[in-house]
């Protein structure tokens, strides 16, 4: 679906976790190779479901700015703790924490991003840290033209701060930065502030036992594609 | 000339302007195109002597922050009426400030940045702005793994914020990051707060009329190169 009574956007802006990259699946095979006495499925849902509660605190003025390894570290401790996990050294959990570092790219993310990079200047806009997304695209061959992260605009997402960011960062109208989400809240905040805006279904994001199931088109949103590859032939990339 | 008493660098940071493109030639070749009545060599001489007066501003707190592309085009402007050039229209010159964004890298630029890539995490640690930055490595084909710049610090080098920057998204110690620059100022100042440090010789970085003189190796910097291939072959990349 594409609206043609708007212009093409100059900058595609990728939001990261679930969208680029399989978390779930990436971090429920570290748990599986550790031989961990969890569910990998439960292990990776319970770390990740810390995340927003997490930002919230620094989005609140609650914690001061604090950046994603060191609130993934913060949840993984407590998560360890609620499995009663404690056969990993300091070592291992700080190897453990780098997973997110490591994160596999879905099978069309590569191809579909070199695709799109050919039309537009695509950059991240991930509430990941810099270390973290840059390790994360040479570890998995993502041909960023910038990453963007929530550590530079000293916001996360869904602070209008990091979508204007992109738009500022160009010089250009926030008109012609497009969001890349699976995700539609995210989405929403950026159509609220004037971006166009592309949703990409990633029905395993939960992992195999919590398909999503909020895959529907919705009328404000600019482009509905199934992956990177029919995103890229929408846009006739 | 390599320092052996010390590990190899994690981290290579590269100076941009002069060190990773040529801004002299770039700038001349755009004065001759658009035929402004002007020696090329001076006109890009003048524009590149206003950046360090004008970034001293900046970090003496006269001016509040104020990215590279606003700098450079108050320069532009002193410039122009210096030379007394009345030929051009708003829009051209919001253009030719932005040759900035399109300079030419060195021949062997992105060969070297290739293979230097293969063994380390390669980043920029560039005065330029992030969409500077970004649309230069897009239009070169420069291949970094990260952007990192003074805009992200809100420092510029050589405040110590920017090159204790690199080593904080990292995670790594100071140590661990080596600057890359063919500008000694530069180098003195990440040598003095512990970083290693590579010398790269850019004798035609100031044009055919003012080739750069002090190519001399220094006792205290780790590695003295001609070039980003010679470099690569130093660290056996």
């Amino acid at each position: 679906m594409a609206k043609k009574d708007k212009s093409l956007p100059k900058i595609l802006a990728f939001d990261v976790f679930g969208t680029v990259v399989d978390w779930h699946g990436s971090i429920a095979a570290e748990a599986s190779r550790l031989k961990l006495s969890v569910d990998p499925n439960a292990f990776a849902t319970a770390w990740r479901d810390g995340y927003k509660p997490a930002m919230a605190r620094v989005r609140s003025g609650e914690l001061g700015w604090t950046k994603i390894d060191d609130l993934h570290r913060m949840i993984l401790d407590q998560v360890l703790e609620q499995f009663d996990i404690k056969t990993l050294s300091e070592s291992q959990k700080r190897d453990l924490n780098f997973i997110w570092h490591r994160l596999a790219p879905w099978a069309d993310t590569v191809q579909g991003l070199t695709r799109l990079k050919k039309q537009f200047t695509i950059v991240t806009l991930s509430n990941g840290n810099l270390g973290l997304l840059a390790n994360m695209a040479k570890h998995a061959g993502l041909p960023w033209d910038l990453i963007l992260s929530a550590e530079i605009f000293r916001h996360y997402k869904p602070d209008p701060e990091t979508y204007l960011g992109v738009a500022a960062t160009f010089d250009v109208m926030p008109g012609e930065v497009m969001l890349v989400a699976a995700h539609k809240d995210d989405l929403e905040a950026a159509h609220r502030l004037g971006l166009q805006t592309a949703f990409v279904q990633r029905p395993n994001e939960f992992g195999p036992t919590h398909l999503r199931n909020d895959l529907r088109e919705e009328e404000w949103v600019d482009y509905h594609a199934s992956d990177f590859n029919a995103l890229a032939n929408l846009l006739s990339a």
